[in-house]
């Protein structure tokens, strides 16, 4: 060569080997099955969109990293920033086909410029479910349900998922004639953990130019706490005589009631006024989940109800509500909670390759050993035993099946658990099912995959 | 709004609904299942890579065709046109972590800004799976097992392997003192099948100025065919005495003698000296898959091994073998052969919502169905049940459930059969399992999934 290039990744991006591919790979198959289960279909949209397409729907921030060009047509293109803006564009485009309700989830990568730092990156992955074209508390029901069936089937059960309803804190400000005030309300609000509860009153009347009464007011919904029953009652005072408010809280009791009668435990969920993500785009109820070995990650599944997803590019109304799995943010989790084994192999048998002569053996033991839905590694080269068990630890392998030409002769292999050190002979021609059943013992699975 | 947006795809590009991205869903999964089952490992790279390691890699024509701008740091970057060039890149950076035999899969879309035409798209997916660092017949073995496998398990029977060796031809060419004309030699060969034996031979003796003795032997060789016995003998006579052409011999009988061992019946495959796919990169074996009920579309899986995947990025030697899954290609030649069914949801079964105050009877069943892995989507709305079947109708669910209050308080439910428009009445209640055991029947699930 006359000269090499040096290989290396762009800035915020990422390779993803084999021990951290595996994971990523298993929760995403954890999520499409969880969503498949409850109606909703896989979608794909392009990663091109054209820019004015992506433009101006995110935020100043989302515009100002997005990754844009010219394509070879002279068209101003984009790589889109999220999966929610591509919906709707998809909705306004399709729904008279998909008809509604529609439910539809998507499992994809999105790009953001954003300044490398510890835990961004610049290409990252979301996997958002979505139930379109519908109003109805039942779609607010399942979303939980979602999330909490989803998390528990991942391998975690230690979460919490909390839950507001946007018309609660609309209804409030409604009440107290202060709904164009919610912009600077809402941002003094925001300091309460900072600066505390004086400091965010004295704020507010400055600021948003209201009375100490109606601050208080304000403040007092932002601190509502206890059981459910306590929220509910607590926030119902507040916001008597509201309709916005009272048809909000209706909500809330309708979701924790199914909840509870669902059977999802009470402390995997929990009412939480101060929940307030995105608040200038969800207009009605608002999940966040935090794990309780680690809420310091923030939350891991969000979302909410929106009132109209496509209004940019269709007249027709589109109501809906979803949310997102970080699956990002919930690997570095289980990372840091040890999780996640340090597995660098899908099969967990791996066939040493013993005798060069007895190749033909050797893929019929391997046949056997896929027929029942274990997955084997073959080693490829006869090479020494010792090197060949060296890789099947440094992979991962948790048996090793081990036979030269006078074991292959007599129909038999010893089976090498490599976790324990222990080996068996078993006779395999004779019984193949011994040999899948001592397999199955050891990798701990038990049926076709 | 003041101005809504055509919502629109960029030329080249798709939206999958539904009912088409289910059908890939799956295909990937197989791939995904199958792979891992042999030992493959997924990997994921960064769909943005540096200019400098993508250009030259490919053709002119991928040079042309890939999208390149300049990034928020003024980088120039590119999208990968395929998954080979990142695998090479990936394999440079990484192999000293990784380890050899390294077996890994990717399955990411790539692209390329070719003029859109019937069939071409400028968004595809491919889905590779290589073995890298040994040069040993098994791995060679392996690809066309896993080929055979991944076809049945998509759900296609009737289809060949086509193999050959490169060394083959190579052999032939060194014998015949013809290795520097390889490139005119292949080039006149290409046009076989269009222009004829006799012009062939005449353009081969112009253009690559060779004896009408040494064309005609070139010739002999593109024409072998007969029975995998026979096209062995028939290439040996030919090339005998070359060591290159008697050991690509040698590989191409212990592969198809590995094949016969391995029960893949002996229509799956077949040696055909006439595949030359990509004869400036392989160096072994290739292979071309042809589907027997639409051999037009084209090879629907290929691949091949090569001698040297990343001397453009180091110097360390890594030979290989791959091959590739053509997802989009595949998928429309199933559309045409009629297997894929017109199917809209994943989940077989839709609980009607009939009594508004009865949610948590609706909820508590959807549970019940969930938990036994059948998919049941609840209706969101207690719309008239015309609204919901039609609705059950046009999705493709197959069992529709109804109960209204009568039917709640005593325990029991209709289920629909849609497909035959045949009810029956269930006790739920007591007998939960009689539901369950009549959901089974009707959409054929029988493990949890």
């Amino acid at each position: 060569m006359s000269r090499r290039i040096q290989p290396r990744t762009l800035k915020g991006f990422r390779d993803f080997l084999p021990e951290t591919m595996m994971p990523r790979e298993q929760i995403m198959e954890t999520a499409r099955r969880v969503y498949r289960r409850y109606g909703f279909s896989p979608i794909d949209t392009p990663v091109l969109e054209y820019l004015e397409i992506l433009t101006g729907k995110g935020s100043e921030e989302t515009d100002r990293q997005m990754y844009r060009f010219q394509d070879h047509g002279g068209r101003e293109v984009g790589m889109r920033f999220d999966l929610t803006v591509p919906l709707a564009r998809f909705a306004a485009q399709h729904i008279h086909t998909l008809g509604t309700p529609f439910k539809r989830y998507h499992i994809a990568p999105v790009w953001r410029g954003e300044s490398p730092q510890a835990g961004r990156f610049r290409e990252f992955v979301q996997c958002d479910f979505d139930t379109i074209g519908t109003e109805s508390v039942v779609a607010d029901i399942e979303t939980a349900l979602v999330i909490h069936e989803l998390l528990l089937e991942i391998g975690i059960a230690n979460f919490k998922i909390k839950i507001n309803n946007r018309q609660v804190l609309s209804g409030l400000l409604q009440k107290l004639e202060l709904s164009d005030k919610t912009v600077p309300v809402l941002r003094s609000l925001d300091k309460l953990d900072k600066i505390g509860r004086d400091a965010v009153c004295t704020e507010m009347q400055a600021v948003a130019e209201i009375s100490a009464e109606q601050a208080n007011q304000v403040l007092k919904l932002a601190e509502v706490q206890g059981s459910t029953a306590q929220i509910l009652t607590s926030i119902e005072e507040l916001v008597r005589g509201n309709e916005t408010g009272e048809l909000g809280i209706e909500r809330l009791r309708q979701i924790t009631q199914a909840l509870e009668h669902s059977g999802v435990p009470s402390e995997r969920y929990q009412l939480d006024v101060a929940v307030a993500r995105g608040l200038d785009y969800y207009t009605g109820v608002i999940f966040e989940t935090m794990l309780g070995d680690l809420p310091s990650i923030g939350s891991i599944c969000s979302g909410g109800r929106y009132d109209n997803l496509a209004d940019l590019y269709t007249k027709q109304h589109l109501p809906g509500i979803g949310a997102s799995l970080g699956l990002d943010r919930l690997l570095a989790a289980m990372e840091t909670l040890k999780m996640i084994q340090p597995v660098r192999t899908p099969a967990p048998v791996l066939i040493a390759y013993f005798d060069k002569e007895r190749l033909n053996d050797y893929l019929l033991l391997a046949k056997l050993i896929r027929s029942a839905g274990i997955g084997v590694e073959l080693f490829p080269d006869p090479k020494k035993l010792a090197a060949q068990l060296k890789y099947a630890d440094s992979r991962g392998f948790q048996v090793a099946i081990i036979a030269g030409s006078r074991e292959l002769d007599a129909g038999l292999v010893q089976v090498k658990d490599l976790a324990n050190k222990t080996s068996q002979e078993i006779a395999w021609r004779e019984s193949p099912e011994d040999l899948l059943t001592a397999l199955r013992d050891l990798t701990g699975i038990r049926a076709v995959t």
